[in-house]
């Protein structure tokens, strides 16, 4: 496009770095016709893998179910289940530097997933859910974990949630958005992300996804890089 | 486009008749984030408004959420929810001589509609469904009703809830997909039908959701013309 050919020569700050991504919603089937998704268009983990391809990164894609275009350059891999992207996941993290889990994966499925459509007859109708495994903290704690950066989208106390994500699931970072908030976020061209680590913050301004994604993978090359200087001290 | 002018001239066997057509799924809202919906893709629905417009009639379509453009010189209003689509059709239905409910209207919505995103805690979680209304029968039961058309997605015995359906919602017409089959139907671009009729049926045979289309709204013209004239017989 246009517009790429015209932009400056961007630093190639990830060069040579195995990136693997996670975006857009998972699908969780209750039968053959009816499923419970989220609003989550997969524009920001997409712009995320343009973003570390551009920076020089060598990119996996994970994608649920969306409308977008995979980049280009990039190998993109579509799951429609949580369980289908935990296990594509765990499949190809091994040789990855870094992890960006961008999807909004299910917490929960249904507990069973009826093979015939489910008749409607009862007034009311209850359903059980399990919870799904969760495949951010599950490649936190590897034994030898890539650089491991999550996403947190909420409606309310946002910082809270986003440091006790951080501590928790052991990651080395946090993006945070407020989806409260409708002119930023899931279905908008635009978002804003307040980023945590844990000896700091910075706050990325309201942006086009594109540009935000640019500022993101630069700070968490940054980090990254901090990360194996200080590994390397303890050799 | 192209093939549109090359269509050889279409009789305007509906001309002068207002339809009201739905289309699409619905979105059932569990929190902020999260949402039942189904595989409905709205492709027949946008079909049947448009061979319906083409066929002469002045069309009115109501649609849930899709990623279709909205047809030419159709009325389209665009809702979300089935509580959504259940006042637009009562609002608009008033002057509509043919009704035609494509829409895969979800049956249950959760009882609870959260205002703030529901927090993964428990380890399994239930949620409580209520039904919810049912625009096709509600539209077949007005005191003056206009010729009502359904459609049954089933994934088993097609013809034996398709036969139900007619006769319970007191429609004129149902027209009965097998969405089990995975080369029609839901997000494909063919699809075929059996429609049923108190007096009789037609197997419409597997085709493009444009022919299939028109070759369904010929039919409905037809039909919708004997209860015209078995109207005027008693008078």
């Amino acid at each position: 496009e246009i517009a790429d050919l015209l932009l400056p020569d961007v630093p190639q700050v990830l060069a040579g770095k195995h990136i693997t991504i996670t975006a857009g919603p998972t699908r969780e089937d209750i039968d053959p016709v009816r499923y419970i998704t989220n609003h989550s268009s997969g524009k920001m983990g997409y712009a995320l893998a343009k973003a570390s391809q551009q920076l020089g990164a060598k990119v996996t894609l994970i994608s649920g179910p969306v409308d977008l275009t995979p980049p280009e350059n990039v190998k993109t891999i579509l799951v429609s289940s949580a369980q289908d992207m935990h296990n594509t996941v765990m499949q190809n993290i091994k040789d990855s530097d870094i992890f960006v889990a961008c999807a909004a994966v299910a917490d929960y499925r249904p507990k069973q997933n009826a093979t015939q459509k489910i008749k409607k007859s009862e007034q009311e109708l209850t359903l059980t859910f399990v919870k799904n495994p969760d495949i951010l903290s599950d490649v936190a704690h590897l034994p030898d974990p890539p650089f491991t950066v999550g996403f947190a989208a909420e409606t309310q106390n946002l910082r809270e949630y986003a440091l006790g994500k951080l501590s928790r699931k052991k990651l080395n970072m946090i993006a945070a958005n407020d989806v409260s908030n409708k002119t930023i976020g899931f279905n908008s061209e635009q978002n804003a992300l307040t980023v945590f680590w844990p000896k700091g913050e910075k706050q990325l301004n309201i942006a086009d996804k594109n540009l935000l994604a640019t500022q993101l993978m630069k700070i968490v090359a940054e980090k990254f890089e901090e990360t194996q200087t200080e590994d390397a001290t303890f050799v």
